[in-house]
C-alpha cells in the first residue's frame, strides 16, 4: 500500500531508524516463543507420571543503536513474559523485573570499549548465546545451575590480534553482584568477572559463535576457547548473583562465591560443536544464622560438563545431540547426580528468526527415578 | 515536517510496515480506554451510598502481520492496564499477566487454519468482539460471569460455502484449560472447546459481526447464528479457567465443567441486534477436600440471557439498549438472580477508533436493594 | 540502507508519524537513566557505613500526538524501571504500575483546553519538570516529600496576556485523590487542585521553564511565579494521594489533607534559578482508628524550602548548587529537620538528551549524624 513502511530483511529488525543528521540510530524488534512440553516420571506406585506445559516461553521487546557517535552505542531489551519478568521481591521493590538489558557502551580507544548499566556478565557461552539463537529448545543445565545471568555495573571489553587470524577478546566486570533489577542497593560485597576468549583460526562469519548451530556455515574450521572467572564477594544468593536471597532475620548470610567457566565453540561447514565446564564453590556453602545454626539456605557448589554438536543438512534441518552431567557438592542437597541425554531436530526456515525446534531428553539421577522429556518450540524474531 | 513517517489511516494502526522482499509484515498499533463510573445503592439505614471510579481501563500494544509466507499470521497483544495485567499468583510465577494473545497462525490448506499459542478461545460472541469494538461501555454481566476468555493451546478453524451466500465456520480449541499466563504446566486436564457459525444471508462487510453496533451500515440483511460448547475436564478454577483456583492444602480440587453458549448477530442499515444464552454446569460444583468437607469455593454454575441493539443514526450517534438476566445456581452463592437493565449512547466520531461512550444500567437483585451504575468511556486507538 | 527510515533530529523523539490524511499523528520515544551512588554515614561505633546503589532508574516508553484534529492531542508515557513500577497493592489489584501518563486533552475554546484521564497534577514546579530535563541527578528533598505526584481526573487549563508580553496560565484539576493506577474505585473524598503561573517578562523559549538548565540560552531576562494549592478531602495516604495507605481494619483512616506550593523560575544567558516554598497539614495528622487510638500512620505534614541555581558555560558543561530544608511537624516524625547543600556538574552533551550528571551532597539531621552522598547518572532519550 501507498503508506506501507519498509522494513529490513526478516530477522534483522523491525525498522531501522536513521536519526536526521545521522546523530543516531535505532533498531527495533520484537520476538517471541512459544513452547509445549511432557515429561514421563515412573512415581512411588510404579505407574508413570506425566506432566504437561503449554508457554509463552518468551516475549521481548529490543531497542538498540548508536547514538550522538558511532562509538557510543545503547541497548534496551524489556521481557514480557511471565518467566522473564518473575522473582519479585523486597530487593526489586516488589515488581516485576521487565528490564533485560539497559547498557550504554562507549568505544573510547581503539578496541576499547566500557559498557555501563545492566547487562549479561562475561560468564559461560551458552548463557551469552542469545535464547533467541539456541541450538535446542533450551539451555543446558549446566546453564540453569551455573550460569552468571545479568547484573548491573561496569564491563570494560578488549580485543587484539595475536597473529593476522589468532584473535583475542578479553572481558572484564565489576557489578552489584545481587542480580538483576535490584533496587535496594549493594548487599553484601561486589562481584568480578574476567572472561578471555581466544579464537586461534581466525573470526567467525558475523560473529556466529555467538549463536548456536552452523548457519553461517564456515568454509574453513573456525575455534573458539575460552575460560571465565567469577568472585562475588560476599555473596547473598545461593547462586552467586542468581537462586534465593539466604535471609537470615532482618540480614542476609554472606559469603564468597567464585564461579568458573571453561567453553570451546568449533564450527566447519554443517557441523557445530559446544562444550562447557563450570565449577562453584564458596568460602562457606552452608547458611547460618548469628548463633551459628543453618538456616537452610545452602549455595549450591559443585561442578558441571556439557557438551553439544549438530551438523545442518542443506535443507536446513539440522540433526543434534547434547550430554549433560551436573555434580552438585554433597552437602547442598539430595540430588547429586544428574545425567541428560538430549536429542534435537530443528527445521530453522529463516534462520533462527523463524524456527521449529524439538528436542527428547532422557534424565538419570542418583536418587529418583529416571525421566524422559518432549518438547516442541516455534521462535518467531523479527 | 521533512523527516515524518506517513502512517494509514486512523484506526488502522500505528504503522504497516512491510519487511524486504516481502518476507514479512508487520502492523503496530496502540490504544486505550478511560472510563468514570459511579454506583447508587440503598443501604441498611435508608440512605443511599455512592461510589465512583475513574479508570485507566484497558491499555494495549499490538503487532500482527504474516512471517515469510503470507499463510502464516502472528500476533503479539500486550496489556498495561491494572486490570489486564492482574491476577498475579503461584500459577504465574507471581508475575504480572502482560501478555494477552501471542499465537501463530498457519493456513495450511485452502481455508484450513492452526492456531498455537495463546489467544481467546472461541466462547461467546461478546467475548470474541473486541474490548475496543463494543456497543456498550463495556460486556454484559452473562460475559462477566460466564465467558471463557484465553487460554495456551492449539485451534483449528475452517471455513465454507453451503450455498453460494450461506457461509459456515468451524473452530475447535485444544488448550491447557488453567487460564492465560500460567507457568507452572497444565493442572487437572485439558479443556476442549467447539464453536459453529452459520452466516444464512451472505457475509458481513469487514467482518462486522465482530465488532459492535452497525457502523457498516449493511444494505442487506446480515445474520449470524452460533453455538459453542467447552468441556474443562478435571477444571481447577471456579470458573473453567477464569476465576479462582480451588485450593486444598498443597493441591487443587478437580472438577469437570461444561460451559455452553448460543448468540445471535443480526444487522441490517443502522440496526444491530445481539443475543446470547449461556449456561455452566459441573460434575460436582462444591470444592471439597481429601475428607469430603466443603473448602468453600464454589464452581459458578447457572445461566444467563443477554440481548442488546442499537439504532446508529446518520450522524454517528447511536442509541441503545440491553437487558442481561443472570441465574446462578441456588448452592453456588447467595446473590442468586440479577436483571440489569441498560440504556447507552454512544458518538462514534472516527468509528470504533475515536469515541464517548455513556450507559446508564438500573439492575435488580434476588437479595440486595436495586443498583443504579452510569459510566463514560473515551476510547481511542490507532 | 535502503531499508533506513528517516527519524527526527535527536531528542525529538524515534518515529514522527503523520497518519495519511493528517487525520492524527504520534511521536514515539523512549529514554533512560542509569544512575549510581553511594553515601557515607558516621555509625554509632565512630566509624563510617558506605553503602552503594547501581540502578536503571528510569526506563519509559512515551506516545504522544493529536488525533482527529489538532485540538485533540493524547499521551501514553509507560514505566519499565523497577522504581517507576512499584507500590503494588490491594488498591492497584496487586498489580505493576505500569502506566504513568494516559490522557486526552482537548482544546475547545480559545486557549481553554480539558484534560482527562492520569496525568501530574498541577503541583509544583519540580515535579512538573519531566525527571528527563533535571538540573541535577534527581529531585530535590522538598519534593519527595511533598509533591503531589499524578492522578486521575480531569483538569482545565488556560492561559492569557495581561499585557502584550505578561502571561498568565491558569489549571484547575479535580480527581480521584488516591494516586496513579488505583482499581478500587475512590476512597475518602476527591482531591482539588489548582496552580496559576505568572511569567512577567514574557514567554520562555521552547517553555523551558518546565526544564532544568539553561539550555536555552535566553536573551532576555525571563521569570515564571507559581502558586499551587491542593486539597484532598478525606485523603487515606500520609502524603496526600502517595504515600502509604492508612489502613485501619477493614477500612481506611480519613482526614483532609491541604499542601501549598510557591515557586520561582528565573533564567537569563547562562544563569537558571529556582526556588520553591512547600507546606502540608492535615485536619488530623494522627491515624486512629475506630476506638480513637493511633494506628502508627501519621501524614507527614511540615513545610520545606527549596533553591537551586547554575551556570551553563559555552561549551555546555554546568556548575549547579542547591540548598533544600525541610522541617517535618514534630508529632509525625523523629528526624524533624533536615537541611541539604549540593553541587552538582553536568555535560549535557546534546541538551537534556544525552548527558552524564554528577553532584555531592552533604546533609544534616536534627537527630542523627550527617550524610554525604556522590551519584553519577547518566540519561539518554530519543
Amino acid at each position: 500500500n501507498a503508506q506501507d513502511i519498509q522494513g529490513p530483511r526478516f530477522g534483522k529488525g523491525i525498522l531501522n531508524i536513521s536519526g536526521k543528521d545521522s546523530t543516531w540510530s535505532m533498531n527495533f524488534t520484537t520476538r517471541f516463543q512459544l513452547l509445549g512440553s511432557g515429561t514421563w516420571q515412573e512415581n512411588q506406585d510404579g505407574g508413570t507420571d506425566f506432566n504437561s506445559n503449554f508457554l509463552v516461553r518468551r516475549a521481548r521487546l529490543k531497542f538498540e543503536g548508536f547514538a550522538f557517535t558511532k562509538n557510543l552505542t545503547y541497548k534496551l531489551e524489556i521481557g514480557l513474559a511471565n518467566q522473564d519478568i518473575d522473582g519479585a521481591s523486597y530487593y526489586t521493590d516488589y515488581a516485576d523485573k521487565i528490564i533485560q538489558d539497559a547498557y550504554i557502551q562507549w568505544k573510547f580507544y581503539k578496541n576499547l570499549s566500557i559498557k555501563a548499566g545492566q547487562a549479561k556478565l562475561p560468564g559461560n557461552i551458552e548463557r551469552l548465546i542469545s535464547s533467541g539463537s539456541l541450538q535446542f529448545v533450551d539451555r543446558s543445565l549446566l546453564n540453569k545451575e551455573f550460569n552468571i545471568d545479568r547484573d548491573i555495573g561496569l564491563q570494560l571489553l578488549n580485543e587484539h590480534y595475536l597473529t593476522p587470524t589468532f584473535l583475542i577478546r578479553e572481558q572484564l566486570a565489576f557489578s552489584q553482584g545481587d542480580g538483576r533489577n535490584v533496587t535496594v542497593g549493594n548487599m553484601g560485597g561486589y562481584q568480578y568477572t574476567g572472561r578471555i576468549e581466544l579464537l586461534p583460526l581466525g573470526i567467525f562469519k558475523n560473529d556466529n559463535e555467538m549463536e548456536g548451530s552452523a548457519l553461517e556455515r564456515e568454509d574453513k574450521p573456525r575455534l573458539m576457547i575460552a575460560v571465565a572467572y567469577d568472585y562475588n564477594d560476599d555473596a547473598v544468593n545461593t547462586q552467586s548473583n542468581r537462586g534465593d536471597f539466604m535471609g537470615i532475620e532482618e540480614n542476609l548470610y554472606q559469603t564468597d562465591i567464585t564461579t568458573m567457566f571453561a567453553d570451546v565453540v568449533f564450527k566447519y561447514k554443517g557441523v557445530s560443536l559446544l562444550a562447557e565446564y563450570a565449577n562453584r564453590s564458596a568460602e562457606d556453602a552452608i547458611a547460618k544464622d548469628d548463633q551459628g545454626i543453618p538456616t537452610g539456605d545452602v549455595v549450591r557448589t559443585g561442578n558441571a560438563f556439557n557438551i553439544q554438536g549438530g551438523y545442518l543438512f542443506d535443507s536446513n534441518w539440522e540433526l543434534s545431540g547434547r550430554y549433560t552431567h551436573v555434580d552438585l557438592d554433597q552437602e547442598v542437597r539430595s540430588i547429586m547426580e544428574e545425567n541428560q541425554y538430549t536429542l534435537g531436530v530443528s527445521k530453522y526456515i529463516v534462520g533462527h528468526n523463524l524456527k521449529l525446534q524439538t528436542d527428547i531428553s532422557y534424565a538419570t539421577f542418583a536418587d529418583q527415578s529416571d525421566m524422559v522429556m518432549a518438547r516442541l518450540q516455534l521462535e518467531i524474531q523479527f
